[in-house]
């Protein structure tokens, strides 16, 4: 099982890989623990998909980009070994994170998304009419690159007039950020690597800061079978900045176990309601396969070990 | 990639699966077409799951059962290659399977399993005090067998006085009762193999039979990701024979995809309303993992294309 082999990718566990290549390579050391405390980790898992072809494998300043095309999921963008995207099913996670917190903002004109290279939540922002600016900060401009190549159906508004790109690191761009934006998307890799400061406290404040009234924020919320402590973490102290804290929950079959987390906080609305709704020809107009104005609340309502586990309580 | 190799096993389709084995044994008949037209296929995706040991391995009359201890997942039932379910994410399945007709229901007396041998779903539909008689028909002994054997949590209750147990196949044992259950759950694998008559009209219609007045059923309704086919082929000659045809989906992490389906039909009965609803306090006695009230309403608000699935819409 390696993670390029005999026609198939593998996406292992972070720390199940480091034992892979070091048995490969001769090397005695073992695994250190069974899984990465705070996130990013799924030891005794794999998931696979068959290549049909390898488009490009570089390393960036930052990480390990890869594309394949692969036999039944399309064009496939993989970061540091785990899959971020694939043309098949890519639309459940675009649509959650960014129309959660798009109609929940009855009228969002100025919009922040920070990571999101491959294109895909620009594009989902962009089909709300009100909005007038989109604000883009992606630390690894090899992703947008590639992403325009092999992933032109995400990367497509690259183009678009209300679209200012910056290249650089979230964390730091937001600190010279204040008060400016009607939602900001938080479109990031997993908690190990280059996106491991955007799981902390401290970006959270930032974030809140540089909301106007009324504001709201999504990021992409880990997976709740595999990530207890990190969304547990991450809930308690995102309560103690905004006064509405919430979970949503959705499918997608390529990232692992097939279930991700959204968080979405506000200080002063509702996030649960949308302030705007669709009808199911409007949903058909906008190209929606996921995302729509009923599954928008029933998102935020969790199984007993999501919720357990947002309290800290998890039962096994 | 084999199933059982350098100490993972990995769930291929069975069409994959077969070339695989072809190739393996110097056959060149390749694969005949991208998928079972009808579900049970995932062609070019697996999932894999490290094993620690291998506990059982045998043919029954019917099937290839295999249980084995997982490294993370705890023991692991697996027929005809397809992982069926693991101590990690069993709650998961069966208390969806089980809970959503039963509390539908304001006060089911007589329920019918079929299938159901790892006795997850029996353990479910105890907990409710209503119950006096719980009828399972299996069509594999020997998948009870193990399941007392390496799953005990699961098939704890087959000791209870309430059950009464026969050994044989679901269909023909349909004909034989008529107007006897309020509830009937069909817990089958996939439609490829020995559950094959399952997923068809005239099953549908014995069900339909078997119910008393105000009776509901639910069965496993696949994966919408994958066999959409399948699933718009059920909803429409379900809507032929009951009034109420509902398609409720949740996650279960080492289901293929990540998210099973479940249908849940009724003459009489609006089955997206619980008739009876738990506290968090019950919730919490019942040791429901998955399931809670609120959750029952919401897990039938689909994301749009398993809406545009079931009514044979597919985007893509």
């Amino acid at each position: 099982m390696d993670t390029l082999q005999k026609g198939w990718f593998t996406e292992f566990s972070p720390d199940d890989l480091e034992v892979i290549n070091n048995a490969a390579s001769g090397d005695s050391k073992q695994l250190k623990s069974d899984g990465v405390e705070m996130g990013g980790a799924w030891p005794g898992q794999a998931f696979s998909l068959q290549v049909d072809e390898v488009l490009f494998h570089e390393k960036s300043k930052y990480q390990d980009v890869l594309v394949f095309k692969s036999r039944t999921y399309g064009n496939v963008l993989v970061l540091d070994g785990i899959i971020q995207c694939t043309e098949r099913d890519e639309a459940a996670y675009q649509e959650m994170l960014a129309h959660l917190p798009m109609f929940a903002h009855p009228n969002p004109k100025r919009v922040l998304i920070i990571g999101g290279g491959d294109g895909g939540i620009l594009r989902e922002v962009l089909k709300h009419p009100s909005v007038e600016h989109v604000t883009m900060c992606e630390i690894d401009e090899m992703v947008i690159d590639v992403s325009k190549k092999w992933l032109p159906k995400m990367a497509a508004e690259f183009g678009n007039p209300k679209l200012n790109l910056f290249i650089g690191d979230g964390f730091e761009f937001l600190k010279a950020h204040k008060n400016e934006f009607d939602v900001v998307i938080t479109d990031s890799s997993d908690p190990v690597g280059p996106a491991e400061s955007l799981f902390g406290k401290s970006y959270y404040q930032l974030l809140s800061d540089a909301l106007r009234d009324g504001g709201i924020l999504s990021s992409q919320g880990e997976c709740p079978w595999l990530d207890g402590n990190l969304i547990h973490t991450m809930n308690v102290f995102c309560k103690e900045i905004f006064a509405n804290v919430k979970y949503a929950i959705g499918s997608v079959p390529t990232y692992t176990s097939g279930t991700m987390g959204y968080f979405v906080c506000s200080q002063e609305r509702d996030v649960t309601t949308p302030a705007r709704t669709l009808t199911s020809e409007e949903v058909q107009k906008w190209g929606l396969r996921f995302y729509n104005s009923s599954l928008h609340s029933a998102a935020f309502v969790l199984p007993t070990f999501v919720q357990q586990a947002l309290e800290g309580k998890q039962s096994s």
